[in-house]
C-alpha cells in the first residue's frame, strides 16, 4: 500500500464519536484492501480542545457527530463549500436544514451522507436513496425511536406503568435523565421528516411532522391489546393521501403517534430498543428493515459505511482477500423423530448410543403406544457427523421401525 | 432535458425481462428528474429475435435476463469487456463464474451489479457490499428460495402433506412446473454462495454449499413445530468456524437445510412467499431485511433500482420535486377508551353521539361494574378531526368520569 492515507476530520466526541474514534483504526487495514487507501483520522474537534480550519485543512472527509444545529451546520456548509464529503449522523439538522445542505451538497459536487441519523444501522436511508429510488412509494411506517419502543416492550412484558418502566430505561442506559426529546416523540418526529423527504421527494421541515408521545399510555391500554393480540408502539407514518385543498391532487401526512398493531404487521414483533421501517409501494409489495436503533458502536458502524461508500467508486466488488476456508462439518442442535417399538429398555438403548458420539439431549418426549410409538427428541448442539453417526447407529436397531428423521434447530442468538 | 437519452440494451424477454420492458418508461420521468438523463431501451435480445453486436453497439448499459450459464456469461463479459456497466439477476451465473465476471468488472472499470440475483426487491446485496463492508460478519441466516417458504407455510396452516402444499403452489404460480430447483435446495444454495462471498470476502462457488431440500418433511414435523411454538422454514446459513485442518484459523461454513426455528428468531415470522435475510455482527448486533422474494414486477424493481445506481454519481440528494402538499387531517381507526357511570342508556348515548360524526364502530367490550365500568371499542378508520369532535362531545356527558383516552390502531394492508 503506496498510497496515502485518506484523512478524516472528526467533529465532536461524545458516545458515537468516541466509538467511531476507536472503530475506524480496527477497521482501518480491511478498509483499506477494499478502497485502496488506508483511512486515519486527523484532527478531532470537541466541545473545548481543536479548531475546526485546522480539522478542515487536514481533511479529505468530514465526519459530523457534535449533533444540535449550530454550530454544527456552519461547519457542514463550510467543509462542503471546501470540496470535502461529510458523513453526519445529525437527525436535528436535517429536519430542519437539509434542503439547504443537499443543495450545497449538489452545488459543490460533493457527497452528504447520513444513514446514522435515522435507525442507527437499519440501512434505510441508503435503501431508500439507491435500491428505492425510482419506486413510487404508498407508505412508509416506523419505529425509529429505541427508547420509546423499549418502555413499551417493558409495559406490555411486565405490566409496569409509563414511569416504573422510564425509570427501568434510564437504569439500562436506554433513555436519557431528561427523557422528553424521546417519550414526547420529537426524536421519531425528526427521523420521519428525512425519510417522507427521501420516499416522496417532496421538502418535509421538523415542523410539519405532527406528534403525540406515549407519556399517557397506561397498564390498561396494554392489557386491552394483549387481549386482543395486538401490539401498542410508538409508529411514525408517512403515507400519500388526499391534497387538503384540491381534490384529485396527492398530499402527504407525516406523523408519529402510539398505535395498535394487528398481529401480522411486520412491525408487530420488534421489540426492546430495536427500530424498524416497513417501506410499502406498488412495485416492491413491501420491504422491512430492523435492527438495533442506536448504540455508539452500532451507529459508529453506520458511520463507517457511509465514510467507505464516499471513498469507493460504487458497485466494485474487491477482489477476495480470501483468508478463509470452507468448512464442511459444524455444530448443529437436532430434532430426532424414531418410530419405535413400544417395549421396555427403548429409551435407554438410544440415550447410550447418543452418549457414546457425545450428543446431549436436551428435551424428549414419547408419544403414542404400540406400532405408532414414537420418540421425539432435541439434542444441544454436536458436530453433525458424530450426530449423523449416532442417527445411523440408532437407525440400524432392531426396534427402530423406519428411518429416523432428523432436521436442525436453530436457536435465538442475540436475546 | 436537453441531454441525449440513457440507452438500455436488454437480454431477455421472459416474466422478469417483460415486466422490467414495461416498467421503465412509466418511471422514466421520474429517473430522468434523479440522473438528469432519461433512460429507454434502445434493444431486446430474445431467443428467436436480434443480435447481441447491435444490442451492444446500442446501449450505454446492459441488463441481462436471460438466466442460465451460457449464452449469459459470454455476453455479460463482452459488453463488459466493450466498457458497457451490466446489471443481472443471474444468480446461477454468479455462484458459478463470479470471480471471473467481477474480476472483469475491476480491469475494465465498469459497475456490474446484481441486486435482483438474491431476495428479489430486498436489498441484501446493497447492504452487504456498501453499510457492512466494512462489518466484521459473524453469520448471516437467510430464507431465501420464496416457493418453498411458501410450500412450508401451507404445511404449517393447513395440515397438508408436501405434495399437497406443493400442488397448491404450482396452482398459486408460486411454484414451478419442474420445482427440483426450488424444493432441492439448490436455487437457495446459488444464493447463499453469492451472500457468503460479499459477507465474508471469500471466493464461494455453487459446488461448496451443502444442501438439503424440504422433500421428506412431514406433517408429523410441522405438528411437533406448532406444539413448541417452533417455525420450520429451508434456512441458509453462512458463518465463520473453525478451519478444518488448522486450528486457530478460521473457516467458513456456507449450507442450506431445513431448520426449526425458535419463537424469538427474526426469520421466524416470515411467512408466505417472502424472503429474508440476518445479518450478525459484533458491531451492529444484528440487521434483519425482509420482503417479497420473487414476482417479476418486484424483481424489475431490483433491476431498475440497479441501473439508477448506475446512472447517477453516488450519494447525491436530488432537489425535491415537490408535488406533495403536506396534509394534516387524515382517517385512523381509533380505540377508545371510556369511564362511565353503570347505568342504562350509557352505551346508547355513546353510539348516537359517533353516529352523527360518521364514526363507525367495529367492535365494542363493556367491562366492571359501577364505579369501574368502562366502555372500550375500536371504530373503523374516520378522518380524525371527526373522530375527535365526536370524542369530545362523549367527554362532555355527565356520566363519562374521566377523559376519553384513545389510540389510533393500524391494520394490516398486505396479506
Amino acid at each position: 500500500m503506496t498510497s496515502e492515507p485518506f484523512r478524516i476530520g472528526l467533529l465532536g466526541h461524545g458516545t458515537v464519536g468516541a466509538a467511531f474514534a476507536e472503530l475506524l483504526p480496527a477497521r482501518a487495514d480491511h478498509v483499506a484492501h477494499i478502497t485502496g487507501r488506508r483511512p486515519e483520522i486527523t484532527r478531532i474537534l470537541t466541545r473545548s480542545e481543536g479548531s475546526f480550519a485546522e480539522v478542515l485543512e487536514n481533511a479529505d472527509l468530514v465526519v459530523e457527530l457534535m449533533g444540535g444545529v449550530e454550530p454544527a451546520r456552519g461547519h457542514v456548509l463550510r467543509a462542503m463549500a471546501a470540496g470535502r464529503h461529510v458523513v453526519t449522523a445529525n437527525k436535528l439538522l436535517l429536519s430542519q436544514h437539509g434542503e439547504e445542505l443537499w443543495a450545497a451538497a449538489r452545488e459543490h459536487g460533493v457527497q452528504l451522507r447520513f444513514e446514522a441519523a435515522v435507525a442507527g444501522v437499519v440501512p434505510v436511508i441508503r435503501v431508500l436513496q439507491e435500491s428505492l429510488a425510482a419506486a413510487h412509494v404508498e407508505r412508509l411506517h416506523g419505529i425509529v425511536n429505541g427508547t420509546t419502543n423499549f418502555i413499551l416492550s417493558e409495559m406490555a412484558r411486565t405490566g409496569a406503568s409509563y414511569a416504573d418502566a422510564l425509570a427501568q430505561a434510564q437504569a439500562l442506559g436506554y433513555a436519557e435523565a431528561d427523557p422528553s426529546d424521546d417519550v414526547s416523540g420529537r426524536d421519531a418526529a425528526a427521523k420521519m421528516a428525512i425519510l417522507a423527504r427521501l420516499a416522496f421527494d417532496t421538502p418535509v421541515h421538523l415542523d410539519e411532522v405532527r406528534y403525540e408521545g406515549i407519556e399517557h399510555i397506561t397498564p390498561d391500554d396494554m392489557q386491552y391489546a394483549e387481549g386482543l393480540g395486538l401490539s401498542l408502539k410508538l409508529i411514525g407514518t408517512a403515507e400519500r393521501t388526499g391534497h387538503p385543498a384540491e381534490p384529485g391532487l396527492w398530499g402527504l401526512s407525516v406523523r408519529v403517534h402510539p398505535a395498535f398493531l394487528y398481529p401480522g404487521h411486520p412491525l408487530a414483533s420488534v421489540s426492546g430498543p430495536f427500530n424498524a421501517v416497513t417501506v410499502e409501494s406498488d412495485t416492491i409489495t413491501e420491504i422491512t428493515m430492523s435492527g438495533p436503533g442506536a448504540g455508539g458502536l452500532q451507529t459508529a458502524s453506520a458511520v463507517l459505511g457511509d465514510v467507505i461508500s464516499a471513498m469507493i467508486p460504487p458497485a466494485c466488488t474487491p477482489a477476495p482477500s480470501g483468508a478463509l476456508a470452507i468448512v464442511e462439518d459444524v455444530a448443529s442442535a437436532f430434532y430426532l423423530h424414531l418410530e419405535v417399538d413400544d417395549r421396555p429398555g427403548v429409551l435407554g438403548q438410544v440415550a447410550q448410543i447418543l452418549g457414546l458420539q457425545g450428543v446431549s439431549v436436551k428435551s424428549v418426549v414419547q408419544k403414542g403406544l404400540g406400532e405408532g410409538a414414537r420418540l421425539v427428541m432435541v439434542v444441544h448442539p454436536v458436530l453433525e457427523s458424530r450426530f449423523y453417526a449416532a442417527r445411523d447407529l440408532i437407525g440400524a436397531l432392531d426396534f427402530v421401525r423406519a428411518s429416523p428423521r432428523a432436521i436442525r434447530v436453530i436457536e435465538e442468538e442475540f436475546t
